[in-house]
């Protein structure tokens, strides 16, 4: 298995660790001491080595930070954990603070109404992320940057991963790591750049054309990475690793050991592009020491990466049609085993991830699967343990949130399906949810908009009931590479313009608290629209062509609330399905599909 | 009539006139002179004294500037005034411009290569406006702040406007000027701001609550005005107006002339806000030259005036009652009038004007009627003359789009109107703009969203038919003041948040050249949402109420494309307005509307 269920919090040693890093601090006279989650790589899962927050508190979130104070160590934390974080430290020891809420700054000038000298280590926070920090505080303040306390402290902290590097063949890729990087120092020499540094691992792997196995899920080698203007690659990253790509690296991208980064940065020449908002601190510090022009701009890989290729594109098309297949077998499966059989969530994350592995093509899931029956269901971002895993409930829903790493691409997907008969609430909300998916399936919009000026479509039909849910609509997905994946979003907050080949998800929700979670979710991409009979010639548009063909539950649909448009689509999609998959799944699977794809 | 159909362009004139003006610019050593179509105000409407652009061109557009240079006067205008430029000005002596896709800076940096001085009058130009300019341009001009030479030649130019300042009483106003002038004058003194300066006459119109009549369309007085941190105000206008409003203004408002504004502004003390996005350059360069410290910032009477207060909002509400009864009675001429008898559009147009004074509270219509027949009805902002007016043809469309102005509250509606039978096509878009109008009016939406935020759900039914309209969704509307006011706007360009009290227009349309077009209007104004049964009791969220109680046209809806909820729309929206204007309406009308508000 993929998934793990066991419980890791540990309240219990976390006291006595920060006891230890007080000391140390005192050692420094450091006021303060930073210990976030994140890795020198921003990325979203951390490997061992880099697990100094869980270290010292305990909690195991997949974000927040621990600010260290000689009398108080504030563990912050989002809406997603604030049960999770009180019963993962110890309460007497650490105070859970409300974050984004309340920010590190004014919580510092809260407790260190004089001032002070706040340590952190510059490899683990952006340049962006301090600037922000120094500008809160003002002056009495100083920012130290210093030795990762933790590190040295902490006993048997694991070694830095250093898996396989594995090439991701051009079938997959669609185009060479020479032509990517012919592309991208074209645009350098353009700028006037001579360098840009590259520490985002997707970035890296994009570009290189190469995936590992250093970090669960993301099938990524880290590293930090320099382009030159030249199309030369330098990549630094843990020498003992075990296969030598020379082959496919090529003479053009050398393979360097990861301690010899910063002595490489301190001895560029000319202007050097750095991402703010991603690149650690240590970074811009080492540059600037030796003399060095900086540019601030966004890492040069990030749109490309996000515009897949029709390669990326066919490829994820093919992932997607292996996943439905696992994904209708685990469907007749769950119909056919509840509620007469008394199942837990944790079986159903297993029967889920048995028959994603039966395919034999699985690299990985591509995050933990969510499985929330009644009330876990509207915990939106739940990960089942041992201790919270639920009996599935007749008259419940229970949403299931999963995905795949496959070679030619990164699935994620949620259906959210009844245990037996459920109420009529259950099923008025789940049809808003259906209505907001299928209007962003539906729609076409002129070039040039942003995910921001489409979030509405997806929330109308709750709207009008005076509902809504928390969290974006769309975020991006990689190909074989992260299932969170920037800059594309459909949210309120993303201002970056859709452009073909951008894969998202298209996930509308609704959530009530201690009641039960609904959620839909397709992926999508971006592709030009063509002009129908009657529509506008002179008019450039993009749609979306849905990836994701696994039935939605039919018995959850109030048909009389769907508009004629609305059920023509959900029949036109659930057509599609049957014809895709039919011929694919097994015989008992393609009864069921059947009768699931029935109009409505 | 408050409306003219005259044809007033002379493209006759402007040759000489721009020949007289070269020699002004010789006598200058000017090699390009500015002459734009706004005066010192910024606002929709000028005074005839202030028509400088059409002296000198012939064009009578509401938008646009003339460029005059040694061998070439561009005039630059807009998409909806690229045919009737080439009309009203000598194409052998004047250059349209594709404006904005053309700006005014690269055009001099081609036309003037090796650069050279570029006069204005900066009072006619905002210093956001010139800074870009001046950016645009880049070093090697010189941007000459001078007398305005057109004013210097224009023989027999009009007086500056110097009607009736109006007392807009308490009753329309809803709070007295003393308390928004102690408001602003406390959010002056919070911000460390001894004084705002006021150039927007509608924002000294709102603040001071007074109405004038200098202006078509617009009940403004035109003026400057001082917000002095103790609530002082200093209100500069023409001297010779015909009413002592003394009584009215009181002690702490001093009427001064307009000739003494410089003067006063040099004298001013400690820092000044003013806002550069609407302020003339003159009003930055008097105060800089004084030593004086400018603080740019927004105009304080923006915000405040487009949140109307409860007094307003109910104003609004029984002003588009009256203006509903005029509409009704106008529509049931139509229906008896088209298709058996042959009249024009400004028949149209001089049949609803009539029917507007009937009530005997009409101020002013709030802008010229537009009346598009059948490819008329595509051009956007279509202004009827009497070289335009097309006959009404049967199976064409119509697109009125009108208003008033009255004490209570300003109106601006459109409907389309068929004229006899028309075709399928006709109605399919119809439908969908009907569509877009009523997701509009439906949406509640979480509070702290922008007009951005919700533009798509207008579009939405047009986009998946690969249509689309090129303009805003909706724009900020006056109370009793201009019919275009901002922030408030509904459009992809929209980030200020609405908030409850703004009234804007809800005008979706669809436009298919040569052919015919289509717009539906309603105002709507701002509240905050109840929640209804089943909804979050948690979510602060905002709806839309309708002001506009007038027949949407049932002969052009396609009643099968609507859904159940659209479809509830139209009906309770049809019996609100019968159980509104039932009473209010002529024997004829009742009849009238009483068949137009049956259900679909």
């Amino acid at each position: 298995m993929f998934q793990s269920f066991d419980v890791t919090a540990d309240p219990t040693q976390g006291p006595a660790r920060l006891a230890t890093l007080r000391t140390r601090m005192a050692d420094e006279r450091l006021d303060a001491f930073l210990v976030p989650r994140a890795d020198a790589h921003q990325g979203e899962y951390v490997a061992e080595c880099d697990k100094r927050l869980e270290w010292l508190t305990g909690f195991t979130g997949s974000a927040g930070f621990c600010i260290a104070l000689a009398d108080i160590a504030g563990v912050f934390v989002d809406g997603r954990y604030r049960n999770q974080v009180r019963q993962q430290v110890s309460l007497d020891h650490f105070t859970p603070v409300h974050w984004p809420e309340v920010q590190p700054g004014p919580w510092l000038l809260e407790q260190l109404p004089d001032g002070g000298r706040i340590g952190f280590d510059p490899w683990l926070h952006t340049a962006a992320e301090m600037e922000k920090l120094a500008k809160a505080l003002g002056d009495g303040f100083e920012l130290v940057a210093s030795d990762n306390l933790v590190d040295l402290l902490w006993e048997g902290r694991p070694t830095a991963p250093h898996g396989r590097i594995v090439p991701h063949d051009i079938e997959f890729s669609g185009k060479s790591h020479a032509d990517k990087r012919q592309e991208l120092a074209a645009e350098l020499r353009k700028a006037g750049q001579k360098v840009a540094v590259l520490t985002l691992s997707d970035s890296i792997a994009w570009l290189l054309n190469i995936r590992g196995d250093d970090i669960p899920h993301i099938p990524v080698v880290q590293g930090f990475a320099l382009l030159h203007d030249d199309a030369r690659v330098d990549l630094f990253t843990h020498p003992a690793r075990d296969r030598d790509i020379s082959d496919h690296l090529g003479p053009e991208v050398r393979l360097l050991p990861d301690a010899e980064f910063g002595a490489a940065l301190a001895a560029l020449d000319g202007p050097v592009r750095v991402d703010k908002a991603s690149a650690p601190l240590a970074v811009g510090r080492i540059l600037e020491e030796a003399g060095l022009a900086i540019v601030w701009g966004e890492d040069p890989c990030i749109l490309p990466k996000a515009a897949k290729n029709a390669v990326e594109v066919e490829g994820a098309r093919q992932a997607h049609l292996r996943d439905a297949v696992a994904m209708v077998e685990f469907l007749t499966w769950f119909d056919a085993t509840v509620p007469a059989t008394r199942i837990t969530e944790i079986d159903v994350v297993t029967q889920l991830e048995t028959q994603r592995r039966a395919g034999n093509t699985l690299m990985d899931i591509s995050f933990e699967t969510i499985a929330g029956s009644g009330p876990n269901g509207a915990i939106m971002h739940y990960r089942v343990s041992e201790e919270t895993s639920r009996h599935l409930q007749e008259g419940e829903l229970i949403v299931v949130d999963s995905g795949g790493q496959y070679r030619d691409g990164t699935t994620d997907i949620t259906r959210t399906l009844p245990i037996g008969a459920v109420g009529e609430e259950e099923k008025t909300c789940f049809t808003r949810v259906l209505q907001g998916m299928i209007a962003i399936s539906r729609a076409h919009w002129p070039k040039g908009l942003a995910g921001r000026d489409l979030d509405a479509l997806a929330r109308f039909p709750l709207w009008v009931a005076h509902q809504d849910f928390n969290h974006g609509t769309g975020h991006g997905v990689g190909s074989y590479l992260s299932v969170h994946e920037g800059p594309q979003r459909i949210s309120k907050v993303s201002e970056v313009a859709l452009v073909p080949g951008m894969i998202l998800s298209n996930e509308p929700g609704y959530y009530r608290d201690g009641a039960f979670g609904i959620r839909l979710e397709n992926l999508i991409v971006v592709e030009p629209a063509e002009v129908p009979e009657g529509g506008d010639a002179d008019r450039e548009m993009l749609r979306f062509e849905t990836l994701t063909w696994v039935p939605i539950d039919r018995r959850l649909v109030v048909v009389e609330m769907l508009s004629r448009d609305e059920r023509a689509w959900l029949n036109g999609y659930h057509a599609t399905v049957l014809d895709k998959l039919a011929d694919q799944v097994s015989p008992a699977a393609k009864a069921w599909l059947t009768a699931a794809c029935a109009p409505v």
